[in-house]
């Protein structure tokens, strides 16, 4: 088979108007189908239902150490929820403080505290006249929104195969002392799938800040979260990596059970060096008498440890692992040869990254909402929203039942293909 | 009866000896009993246990709209729960957003967010020189605390049977463009359980404040917490008056079920007008991706609206009540008629505030440690803790069994005449 780039013309042009015929028919199919977000299929949230079933009014609820999870009290969570969160961090239960239902208000509120009392006594940045943030791109539209609303500048940093660029981060953290955190997603990374090996993690726990208090923001969201259970991808704790390389303070770790148990329902954590901790504990024991005890009560004893938690993610894994295959065989089979495309197949996390011809990213989602299928916007995955070579397309393939998520590649491999064709039409 | 003023140096001093000897057998008996913070008593927190029986594995969590309540999404909280709190605000349901589990955090985030955004559109607070917010004292040690902690300067009330001194309040709000807030507990305030009147309340609603960032942060934590279901006060609705006198915007409102089904474990709001609102909600889509629905959709279903709210805080009043008129009796028959301390007879909220003779309080607290009754730091509903006459005490009856509180009771009525008494010999 000939790739786009091989053909003659005419081909191209046969191939365009064969192209348009099939859009034309999927068109008239009159799909609806949003796989903008990584959320959880309704079957994942029923895996967790029956933690409702371990508690009634007859429940005892108080933690091993006797506090009644039902007032007031424990402002870094329970010891049983300090023990299991560790667990998905690597770290010790003492680095952990455990929060709310969502790991990504408390990267805000980390940054917003930064903000407004600085790090360990540092200048509050909100007095600073520069503040800037290495972002890995492709990463989390999430991440980049909490540092545009903060006014942060945000500096974009390649994704390698083994993680972000080290060379560049390293250069940066030790030549400017503006820059004073960067965003991290070291298992399973959004969008990419890409796990930090040893040696970026070991690069990252080694680098000299020009700022002392920069941080790294070392966002464990897909901890636990493999596809494959004979052929997980393991990265190394960052904790005892930073304790090592004599940088204990250096980094704050955050996870969480949103794709475990309850998306938005689930408990979080931040793992971090007891100095970072009580710096916390101090703004904390203002911003609140404490979080839910009762959630975390029914959490540890449902989930257990992390035996319990490895069984049940298998449990996930062979709910979506069919879902992430059918994605990868569909664009392997229609797009893959044509050299139109490529993305690297995860073995964990919640997306499928794909990588366009430059220029072709908009409008593929653009052509894929013509025909009914919702796709996160095209250079989300961006600081700003914008993807400089327009070529990064995030696949959400979680939320939608199989069938729909075969129907769905099968819609984006036809629009990867117009867009593509289109494209070198043009030139 | 002869009050302590009204003795000789010698009936005085022969009061003393007995009252010692009475305090020495007190402190024989090796007391342990913590009455420092309103935490409602494990009997109470029983009344919401049933909470657990109405949801198991085979629930269908789903709101009345059909959204699934374990997944992410609905920012502002399920419509059901927004019902049911804009009933514990008397406000519209379109005016709530429900939160996590404490209102605390939302006030403290109010804030973190007017600090480092301004109030829509305003000067970020933390650029200005000064800041300033008014504490009607005695008032709720957190709210301070939070104040404190962002450097807000704290301009003290004083507070009136009917609320904050208005007069006061009107002509700094009015005069200083640097007041920027007021902390109020309008019903059953905290300590002293004082309801405002409709005329404050009137007054509050037609400030004309010098900055138009300015804001009434009005916690109504004490909102359906009445001790006498057939004499309860009536607090004027303030987000309707505030409409009516044009000052739509000017005020916050917070409630929360901490203190209704568990604390800690239970789900927050805010009440506040439309274009508050909208402001709040663009902060809140970069903090998170949603609150707890599941804990909401419990809370709805357990609670189900106002009436089924008032049912279950008559059998709070009922575990409550006897508690608090254990201390008003135990204190009317062995203090008030010595002339050496006064205290509002709450007829609801948490607190009993005991107000000593000038300069007794902190010396009270320290005779009561001494027995084995821990109480609430002295001069803690003071901004920076210091109460500047130091007589006020707050006694928090809910926590502890009715006998017990009825022996902290006569302990803490012993100490209040043992110190008063010094105080008088001094001279």
């Amino acid at each position: 088979m000939k790739t786009y780039l091989e053909m003659t013309k005419e081909e191209l042009l046969a191939e365009h108007r064969s192209l348009e015929q099939e859009f034309a028919k999927i068109k008239a199919l009159g799909l609806s189908l949003d796989l903008t977000r990584g959320k959880p299929s309704p079957l994942q949230l029923d895996l967790s239902m029956g933690m409702y079933d371990i508690i009634s009014s007859q429940s005892v609820l108080r933690t091993e150490a006797g506090t009644d999870c039902r007032n007031y009290g424990s402002l870094d969570g329970i010891d049983e929820a300090k023990r299991l969160m560790a667990g998905f961090m690597d770290c010790k239960q003492e680095q952990v403080i455990v929060h709310g239902n969502a790991s990504l208000s408390i990267m805000y509120d980390t940054i917003a505290r930064s903000m407004l009392h600085g790090v360990l006594g540092s200048t509050p940045w909100c007095r600073l006249d520069k503040v800037k943030f290495l972002c890995p791109v492709p990463g989390y539209d999430r991440h980049f929104a909490i540092t545009e609303y903060f006014g942060i500048e945000m500096v974009q940093i390649p994704m390698h195969p083994d993680g972000p660029d080290m060379d560049l981060v390293e250069k940066l953290v030790q030549e400017d002392a503006a820059v004073k955190g960067i965003w991290c997603v070291p298992k399973y990374s959004n969008p990419q799938g890409i796990t930090y090996s040893d040696e970026t993690v070991r690069r990252f726990a080694a680098l000299k800040p020009a700022a002392e208090d920069f941080r790294i923001y070392w966002d464990n969201a897909y901890a636990v979260h493999d596809l494959y259970e004979d052929d997980r991808d393991m990265l190394l704790p960052i904790l005892p990596e930073c304790e090592k390389a004599g940088n204990p303070d250096m980094v704050y770790e955050f996870c969480s059970t949103s794709k475990v148990t309850f998306s938005g329902a689930g408990i979080s954590a931040m793992g971090m060096s007891d100095t970072n901790r009580q710096d916390l504990l101090k703004q904390m024991s203002v911003q609140t008498i404490g979080h839910d005890k009762i959630k975390q009560w029914t959490h540890t004893r449902y989930l257990k440890d992390m035996d319990g938690v490895r069984a049940h993610m298998a449990k996930h894994a062979a709910l979506i692992r069919p879902k992430f295959e059918a994605v990868d065989e569909i664009l392997s089979k229609e797009v893959a040869p044509l050299g139109i495309g490529t993305w690297i197949r995860p073995k964990g996390g919640y997306f499928i990254c794909f990588e366009a011809m430059e220029g072709c990213a908009k409008a593929i989602v653009a052509k894929a909402r013509e025909a009914g299928i919702v796709m996160t916007a095209a250079g989300a995955p961006f600081p700003y929203g914008i993807d400089p070579k327009d070529t990064v397309i995030r696949i959400a393939p979680t939320f939608p039942k199989l069938e729909e998520m075969k129907q769905a590649a099968e819609v984006f491999a036809c629009c990867v293909k117009l867009v593509s064709a289109e494209k070198l039409l043009r030139k």
